[in-house]
């Protein structure tokens, strides 16, 4: 019986290192649509996202099974319980992704408003963090996983640079507001990403060292002032 | 130790009511900061995330522990796992509506840009979900959770409308676009928590039924298309 748990427990974390990688997949494909002006991409991550789906629900129920199953103690139960809030956070990635998938299709159809710099390279540091936040998790690596937490900042960063320099086109040219939304509101959906994958590394944190990392509440309140604005302390 | 456990459920069930409960309150406290432009009223939402983030450790800790020591089966072990992403999900509404009472301040600190309607209307069906999820989840009530989901349509049609509108301000007067860009992106928190809302419904339907629901997924792909553009189907 321990012998077959390790077994599904092995299952478990690759299970959700797969599902880890089409939510990297998506967020590629997803931003390489809009670069490329690529519907055929926006096709591909919608098609990802029933398979994410799928593998959402598989994870939750293996992970239940096992609960009720095994009455694992210690490291095995805070196992299982972060894998339920990994998958979460991985699917909700998913959704994320194929929202970006979607605005694109949108700004495809219309003529391109800049050549992209500062999305693109949000998008790579996203990426990186969703990869470094599972390897963290399969590796059980609490550093890994404090690098993740830090490079948020990272991401805030170029948000606001995203955020101003959209601003100036709408105030210099109104006919831009349109699609100069939908590529801030592509940036907030790269911002989202960040925050899930922040949440994944501070799982890890807590399955290693059993300790809790909520600074969660901090950090959203400095990140809650998303404008530029005078006032804005 | 049954009565035991029986008595630490419904203190779990307590305090999850008090979360949901002082989650509406950040809420209504936020919107109220805007619509008065009331400073005290943003302290005070700042003051209500500290409070949250004890309980929501709080109430990780309650659930892990009974996890732990009475290894429930079946229906106690899918109340304590949807308690813990319930939890994270009000957590994550406490964010979102330090975040709108953030944006308030930087707004106040600015001459007004029009009487808000929908916004404040927005916000009352959001509140509305959150403690309908709540009480789904306390009476065990499907139907009533069935009906928070059902509600999230009116929230996105109302987004829309709030979107529509300043989208008009914008194009008309380049110096409304800083502040139409803080109303849309409060109207997206109000959404993001009537999201969540949406979560503890489906969590609610998965204690009482033990099935799964989750149209999530097509839910985001009809949601991802934000902006009334002319491809946008």
């Amino acid at each position: 019986m321990e012998r077959h748990f390790e077994v599904e427990l092995q299952a478990l974390r690759d299970r959700l290192l797969a599902m880890g990688s089409l939510a990297e997949t998506m967020i590629h494909k997803g931003i390489k649509s809009l670069v490329d002006r690529d519907e055929g991409l926006v096709q591909a991550v919608l098609a990802h996202e029933e398979e994410m789906d799928l593998l959402c629900i598989e994870i939750d129920d293996r992970c239940f099974t096992q609960l009720a199953l095994q009455q694992p103690m210690a490291s095995d139960l805070r196992f299982l319980v972060s894998a339920i809030k990994i998958n979460s956070d991985l699917e909700r990635i998913g959704d994320q992704a194929s929202s970006i998938a979607l605005r694109a299709r949108s700004l495809i159809a219309q003529p391109q408003l800049k050549p992209l710099i500062d999305i693109p390279r949000m998008a790579t540091v996203v990426q990186e963090m969703v990869r470094n936040s599972l390897d963290a998790f399969v590796r059980q690596d609490p550093e890994l996983a404090r690098n993740v937490i830090d490079r948020d900042d990272e991401v805030d960063n170029l948000r606001d640079q995203v955020f101003r320099e959209l601003l100036t086109y709408m105030m210099g040219d109104s006919t831009t507001i349109p699609r100069a939304l939908e590529l801030i509101l592509i940036s907030r959906n790269l911002e989202r990403i960040a925050d899930h994958a922040t949440n994944i590394a501070e799982d890890v944190i807590y399955i290693v060292r059993g300790e809790d990392v909520r600074e969660r509440g901090d950090k959203e309140l400095r990140k809650g002032l998303r404008l530029p604005t005078p006032k804005g302390s």
